[in-house]
C-alpha cells in the first residue's frame, strides 16, 4: 500500500491555503523543500528536498527519506551513517511548496554529514563591508572520515 | 556601500564546508533558500528565497529582504503588511546553499500572509492510506483582506 496525496492542479486558492486537502506543489524537478527540525529541542537541523516517493516512504515507514539532488536518488537519511530520523510530524506551509519535518534524531544526534547536530554551524559576520563566516562552536558528534569511510 | 560576499567558484570542498569564506551557492535562478526562525521562540516562521541583492540589503539594513519568485522582484518583508523582520543573525549551512535567518518578527508578530505567526499551520495526517491536512489552530493575528486590501 502506498500513501497517496492530491494534485494541486485544479485546486482553488482558498482550498490550497486553508483547506484539508494535502496537495504538495512539487516543482519542475518534482521536488518540495523540507526543513527538518528536532522536535524535542526545536533546533533547525537541515534543509533538504523530497520527491513524491520520498514523502510517501517517510509517511509509510515513519523514517525520514529525502531525494538527493547530487546523487539523483531516493535517500533514506541515516542509511550510511546510522543517523536515522524518526518522523514525529509533517506540516505544510500556506501555499504547499514547503514542508516542516519534525523528527527525533537518533544515532549520535548528528543530522549533518560533517558530524554536527545541525548543518547551520556557521554564522555570517560583516566587517569592513565584507561578509565572512564564524564557527558557532557546535561540536562534532562523529568523525565523518570514519563514518563515511572517506 | 554594498556588502560583498565571495563566489564559490574555485573554492575547495573543505573551505566551502569548514572555512570562514562566505560564498553563498546561488542556484541557476540566482537564489538561495532561506528558512526564517523567530529568534526568541525558535519557531520556524516561513521559507522563502534570497538573491544576492536581497541578501546584501538584509545585511546592510538589518531588515529582512527576500526575492519574490511569483512577482520576480526584490521583496522587503512587511513593506505592505507592516510585519517587518528585524535581523538577529544569519547562518549558512554546510554546503552554503541554504540560509537560516533568525529574526525579531515585529508588527503583530505574523510572518504569514494569511495573518498567522507561521506559514506552517497545518499538519499532515494519514487515514486509510490517504494523506490530508489538519489545522493546528494557530490564530490569525491580522485579517489579510484588510491588510492587503483584497
Amino acid at each position: 500500500m502506498s500513501i497517496t496525496f492530491s494534485s494541486p492542479a485544479g485546486l482553488d486558492h482558498d482550498s490550497l491555503e486553508e483547506g484539508t486537502v494535502f496537495a504538495p506543489r512539487f516543482d519542475s524537478r518534482g521536488l518540495v523543500t523540507a526543513v527538518t527540525v528536532e522536535a524535542a529541542s526545536g533546533a533547525v537541523l537541515m534543509l533538504a528536498h523530497m520527491n513524491a516517493e520520498a514523502l510517501a516512504r517517510t509517511l509509510e515507514t515513519g523514517e525520514v527519506h529525502y531525494y538527493s539532488r547530487s546523487r539523483g536518488t531516493l535517500w533514506k537519511k541515516g542509511e550510511t551513517s546510522g543517523e536515522i530520523q524518526k518522523l514525529v510530524e509533517i506540516r505544510t506551509d500556506c501555499d504547499q511548496d514547503a514542508l516542516l519535518v519534525l523528527v527525533e534524531q537518533t544515532g549520535r544526534g548528528a543530522a549533518c554529514h560533517t558530524g554536527r547536530r545541525s548543518c547551520f554551524y556557521r554564522r555570517v559576520e560583516v566587517a569592513d563591508g565584507a561578509a565572512g563566516l564564524v564557527d558557532t562552536g557546535e561540536p562534532r558528534l562523529f568523525d565523518p572520515a570514519e563514518v563515511y569511510k572517506l
